[in-house]
């Protein structure tokens, strides 16, 4: 028997039909909980309609320095990547509100969570593993794997009926399936279901095309402590500050737009359309200054991992042990990551043009120069360190 | 006791140095062999050269089909990414002189091959490991790790000395040492020692600037059997051709340049700029190809040991015996990516707008579709899906 | 509506009550499939039970030879453990029964298939992915998932109920769920779920203990060809009659007991207890003659994707398109691993005390000896290779 | 110009020849360095005889607690192997030695190091690497790669020439090269570079064979505290009197002998012989222990990245950043690795009979029954769980 289930309530429609079903099907009382992670709608009207259909717990909360924080910024350090071209903008999103989710739980003394995600996607289980590692023996509701609301008619026909307003912005504005937050906005469905179609270009929200990005470039100074962006030419700012000024002057440039085909973690393969303006700068800007700061083995391990940390984020194990691992060596790994990166954004390029660490670059001009380096590095060394590689494959050879 | 030696001769100042040299140090007979990997030089001339220069036997070869199909269109089935950034266009044209400069040598019963990498980079181990490795016993000659002809000035006073012709190319029109082959163009040394120096706009040979690109983008069609791009735009062309084409249409859109600090397996890091505007739209397409036709396990077993791959490569590792079980498993893997991918190049940019596959697509609408998918998947699994992948994490949370 | 399915028949009472239910329960005809994979028990009964019980299709076959060549030799070809102990005895089996259960689904147009695993195992994830790879419509009844028969009281009285003979072997004799084929026989259940219980003396029935294995060793001279055993003590053996031998002597010797703590792919921690004897002696043979047959790198591949290959295995993925790939990797990589080993079984040690190949051994004495080389190998070259392997962390520690 | 060299110095007749050739040719003062590591020979009467040669500065000190408690204990950890079956012992004293030559070079304002070990073997790369990255400029003396004595009766030649006893040990007790430390002892050269035959029984001197051993099995209880033993049959103990207690009932019972033939660093196949008593017992129990107290994917990931680990300390880069990375990773994963093994020792034979965490177990006994589970487990969710992993392959056997 559930008692009270707390609801990642966004204000839309389908939470709305869910915070009512809830209520009619579990006959339990619904905890709403409503983030500002940077989705860029105001959460504050959630307040009245959680009010309206008769909360009497609600939670908004602005979650945006913490996303970053304590989400995004781990993730770059490791230049995660899915499938070559993802930059995880919905996955890295869903630990966060699983943990809160489970505090609420905590705080209100629910039973049970409940979330908007299909039975179809990743995010379902994003949100599940993560409140089954916080907390063992939490119930899951998740509506759209329980009831025959499977269309958006029979919807529209249960919102109707219970008198939910229906002129709510998600299922007005778009043919797409969209999910926003700090880090990027997402796109599927409608015409993406067909991978051969092109999206139309009305469907970007957060970038202009590269044909319409302004004639000059924008040169910025990221600069790096540990890793993470602490301060744009010049100007100290917070994580949250970072990301969202990268993604304004990304956004204007015309940078981040991505059009995939990825594989989901339930078995198929889905189309998604990305514009992540601010995490393409971020992560071309880290490599490079990784790329003078960080040890070429170090560099490698990462590399090798990173995949593998992609995909336990793809898949909803941030909460998992061995996330958490992994990212201890990760976070161990930025320790010296410190310096300055200068970048050109040009119409959806962004180009590195300068990489200084006054204090941590492994960058040696007296050992790589062209010109005479002064004893710094002899080159008959290369002579031994070649046949001792080679000596293997020269007995084999002779056999 | 040397007695005859194949050298890999481009014609130009160094190498020319180096025939003089081996001739007055080793006494010996001196065979030269010029290949054309698409650098965009003329290779005849290197034949007039080598003969005012006394040599018998003058090997001059147009490799570039070899080139692009035995070496460059399998690195390209992997999606080959050195570090993160590089398309491992020098790496890639090495093997091929190796495996040449051997049968040369076993063709003219030459005891010694030479070439005139330094002794601070790569190239002399690729060379090296490469010839090592398909004949044992082959005696190697690098004068750059032996003579003292350690700066400019000795060179040119070296070449004055022995009527060695000065204005030869390289030497003369740019401050970086460059390499190039079909894939790409490398730039080294000068400015580019100081990381934080942003290379100037008159380095680049093979692309226009971004800034510079035409304001109307180029639309391309690109045919992929087993992994390799065999039509363009619906005419068939031959591997050669296929990268020809599209480091010209490349070009002209200001696609495939790069400007990075990578680690060098001596062990030091360089700075070093590319341009590879062929390969960077092949990698782009290759990926969207492959993202519908290839398994996701699949997938991600390639992109997993993708880094150790590209390391390989660009350790010099070709003709091992690890990196051709590797190609064998990825070879096999692209049985099925077969289909055809729609590219926008546009200022720099290299847009994914369409795939497609008749045969071999594993998109599967039915299944991904957010509309009603008239049981084709059936969401109550996604339940037991995300219980029993949680089980060991509740486990242990309950501990 | 199922018509007719496809049953896993062991002739035991588990088996046969799921014989009577599924006719009962789903009104359809059932198939009985039976087969000799070394198990150790006559497969020939069975013929009669399910005749008995109206079954009208019998097959019963024996596979042993099969089930040696296509899966226990290309796993060990690999040197497969999982989690650094189990040598996948259980695992290796399911994926050939999957095939035959789907293959005999064809021939009888039967539309289903079922077996007798529970739910809480490996054993239903290894039949049940096989058969959905294979057969993707093919319609699977798991009745330990279904009906409520879910303690050993109730089977007995629904075996008593509907008139099936329980004088039946596994019931009675074992306090223990064990299951066998020519690789192994595992035990599990029991005084077993206490993982600080030791297992009891008797329990064990293919190997002596160490202790009372024969005073005197036994010696070994195995032939490989391509990896795989071909010759035991000179006599050419098909490969069932490989494994057969090994497990007689290695059982005789006291070799190939196990006791772990496993982790299952459905999430929980499982005791098991494992007698490989053949298979023990196999592991040890086979890296004996790669140690002198492979190369370095190569080993060390096979050595880092082992792990993953052992999981798929043991997670049921051995029909899956990455189990192939890898399996291609492996199969390549045992070209030259021909020769002999010689080994020495010992009250439950296998001890290796020779290995040699005539025509693929990479073992040049001339080079590793510690006396004088004359030459073959070059000691100074040792410096050069340290110097450049050191130079990355002398820059670094230079800071 | 070499003022004052620190040498690795056993007081045997190799490195007190070294002394001596080190004052001849470098006319430099030399520092010795002897080090109890548990090789279970005197270290006092080293300084007799450094003195005698006149040393002045002599350092011999007992390391055998940090050894075991900074070396062995953090690698035992990883469960660390390599090429699946050696230990590691010699390789991992290599980073104490190194250290401790640094130090002292540091104190006693030597400009230089020097050690015994040739120029064909994995020693000298560990003792050197280990000197450069942990002191960047040090020049490495290796007199077995510079000098001419490269053979016994050279050696033999020049020790009576200069008046260096030669009545040492190791020169004439053994036709083997060894090398020992608390952790192993090793045998190489002789008859053992003939990979065919087996080792003579009289070369062993730890262990006793398990034909020897006694007919009566030894029983071990085993404490835990992340990770590490810290008590054998409820003593506390030291590590090093952890390994010692080991070494010496393992050795007794016939335990830890390892005859192989392994892939040097340098490039070349060689034989080795290993008695590891201690080490054979610790690695069977820390797995045992690890199997109810680490999560799967922890032990996964430990078992995917312990062939790289297992390199870094084979190949010498124990004070590399990557492994220093990857230890972090290792230590956090030991938190929970808490609890008891019980083991039976019997003629080689390493049994584990039992393992119990109070505090740490995940093993949990009422979801892994094969009784009534009382609903912990419900079996229906297995069928989502292989639906949704068979999805992405039903999806390809569709087409």
């Amino acid at each position: 028997m559930t008692k009270k289930v707390v609801l990642a309530y966004s204000g839309g429609l389908d939470t709305s039909i869910i915070l009512k079903w809830l209520q009619d099907e579990y006959h339990c009382e619904v905890v709403t909980f409503t983030a500002d992670i940077g989705q860029g709608e105001e959460v504050e009207p959630a307040r009245m309609k959680a009010q309206a259909a008769g909360t009497k717990e609600i939670y908004i909360e602005d979650l945006r320095e913490e996303f970053v924080r304590d989400y995004v910024f781990p993730m770059f350090r490791a230049n995660t990547i899915y499938e070559g071209e993802y930059l995880l903008g919905t996955s890295i999103a869903r630990p966060l509100i699983a943990k809160r989710l489970v505090e609420i739980a905590n705080e209100t003394g629910a039973d049970a969570i409940s979330h908007g995600a299909t039975g179809k996607g990743n995010d379902q289980v994003r949100f599940e593993l993560g409140a089954y590692a916080l907390k063992p023996d939490i119930k899951v509701i998740a509506p759209w794997r329980e009831w025959d609301l499977n269309s958006r008619e029979k919807l529209l026909a249960y919102a109707e009926q219970h008198g939910i307003p229906i002129e709510m912005k998600r299922g007005k504005q778009s043919p797409y399936s969209m999910d926003a937050n700090l880090l990027h906005i997402s796109y599927e469905g409608g015409i993406l279901e067909e991978p051969w179609a092109a999206p139309e270009e009305d469907m970007w929200r957060w970038t202009v095309s590269p044909e319409k990005a302004p004639d000059n470039s924008t040169t910025l100074e990221l600069e790096f402590v540990k890793g993470d962006i602490v301060a744009i030419d010049g100007q100290a700012m917070t994580p949250a500050q970072v990301l969202s000024y990268l993604n304004k002057v990304g956004g204007e440039n015309g940078i981040g737009r991505l059009d995939l085909v990825e594989n989901r973690y339930v078995g198929m393969k889905s189309r998604g359309c990305y514009e992540t303006p601010g995490g393409s700068v971020m992560l071309k800007a880290h490599r490079a200054i990784e790329s003078i700061t960080l040890d070429r083995e170090v560099a490698h391990l990462k590399d090798d991992l990173m995949p593998r940390y992609a995909n336990l984020i793809y898949n909803g194990y941030w909460w998992s042990p061995e996330r958490e691992l992994l990212q201890k060596m990760i976070d161990a790994s930025q320790v010296n990551v410190n310096g300055k990166v200068r970048l050109k954004l040009y119409k959806g390029n962004v180009i590195v043009t300068g990489r200084v660490s006054e204090s941590n670059s492994l960058f040696d001009t007296s050992i790589a120069t062209f010109e005479d380096d002064e004893g710094a590095y002899n080159q008959k060394d290369a002579e031994g360190f070649i046949k001792l590689n080679a000596l293997r494959m020269r007995i084999a050879a002779r056999l």
